[in-house]
């Protein structure tokens, strides 16, 4: 998602070229190039799959709803299972229209987090849930700390249930050391994302994440945390930013993967 | 700053008919008005000020900064102590540009403390830490969370230095509900302020506070959960949202004070 502007093909020969050797995948585009076309693409590049974005809007209150959620995110981890990755990432939803309560839309999350990870174990594929920032709690996620996420996630086997940590979600949080640290010590680090927080954030908030290095994360330490914590599975990049999008993709990508190498070292 | 688009005069005279006995008064249209002239206008109409926003802005890591920041706070002190006013609200600052160590700045907070909180009580004014949501983290106030607050103000006598509890800042926390408890408990509550949490933000994030029911604040549990903590001073609306203040603002403290009133009992 970070180089939207690029066909799949595209992503997967400019990764090639680049020796980036593993790619997260977002359903959309998927959808458009074909399952088994983008299964097949990445598979014969010789790319992992690292990671695939996203199921979870799991907050629905309405029965039909829910059960239509609960339909779309076992889809979702066929999907995953398909294109060979071992993690679906979950963004839990926001709050129903007319709720005000956070608690129990959680609630509802670990309801149906019952219901699919044993499913998604049946196929091989691991939930990862991902916290985000708490300016997305109202509207899209009402996790918005680790240590949420990590409650959520420790109901189940780790071989089911981990989480996301995201730079851009978790920077600001003091907890959110320690909870990673947790996550690590227990294998619930189920995927690693980077992106910087940069302001003035666009209206919206929803596309305005900063390239590696132009905001203010400190993303050496981040880096640093993860490896302590024990984490050694692959590194996203997740930057949506209109402004990234307008540009050249291949030229985005080249200067991403050049900002992160050192991060990895 | 509710009804920005008030003269102080009309402020006070719609607040007299419509029965608001406080009012919080920020520094700018104080200093535009006069300090002399607005303490004399609102003890004229036997109005209580309920705060003055704001001093703070305490991050800066260059000396002659440190020192100017220091200075003006002292006049917001010596202002609050003029217009009649018991509480200084404070915003922390936003991270000092290239630093990305949320820690530190912090403890530069806790260090100009030290130095205000004295001063401060010599005039009768106690501080008032605002915890403002972590999407402001960065840019405005790397205090985030009321328990980030009540660890700075448990350094100092509850007289001389407390928090302020505004639900659109902490409604997301789900340790905020025992913070506000924590902090009635030793009387560090110096200011309660109500705002609803509406979506989408505007560009910027910062004029997007919702009016009293729009949003997905249970502004009602809130204050349930402030009496429940020994709570009994004023309750402030504080609304920054560039469309109310494109309307009528006495029709808008008006509304207001409709929405607030059944929430105060």
């Amino acid at each position: 998602m970070t180089v939207k502007q690029l066909s799949l093909p595209e992503l997967a020969d400019a990764c090639v070229r680049l020796g980036v050797r593993g790619v997260g995948l977002w359903r959309e585009p998927v959808a458009a190039y074909g399952l088994e076309a983008s299964a097949k693409l990445f598979r014969g590049t010789g790319l992992d799959v690292t990671s695939l974005c996203r199921g979870g809007f799991l907050t629905a209150i309405d029965p039909a709803e829910r059960a239509a959620a609960l339909a779309d995110n076992r889809a979702a981890i066929d999907e995953a299972a398909a294109l060979g990755t071992d993690t679906l990432v979950l963004v839990s939803g926001g709050l129903p229209p007319g709720s005000k309560d956070l608690v129990a839309a959680r609630e509802r999350v670990g309801d149906a987090l019952s219901a699919l990870a044993p499913y998604a174990a049946s196929r091989g594929v691991r939930l990862a849930i991902e916290p985000l920032h708490p300016v997305f709690a109202s509207d899209r996620c009402v996790v918005s700390t680790l240590d949420q996420a990590l409650s959520l996630a420790e109901r189940f086997p780790a071989s089911q249930v981990g989480v996301v940590v995201d730079t851009y979600h978790v920077w600001w949080d003091e907890a959110a050391p320690a909870a990673v640290a947790r996550a690590g010590a227990s294998g619930r680090i189920h995927a690693f994302q980077l992106a910087d927080w940069v302001t003035p954030l666009p209206a919206g908030a929803l596309l305005g994440r900063g390239q590696l290095g132009e905001g203010c994360v400190d993303l050496a330490e981040w880096c640093g945390l993860l490896g302590s914590a024990g984490y050694a599975g692959p590194v996203e990049v997740e930057l949506f930013n209109a402004g990234l999008w307008a540009g050249d993709g291949v030229a985005l990508l080249e200067d991403t993967a050049r900002r992160a190498t050192p991060l990895l070292a």
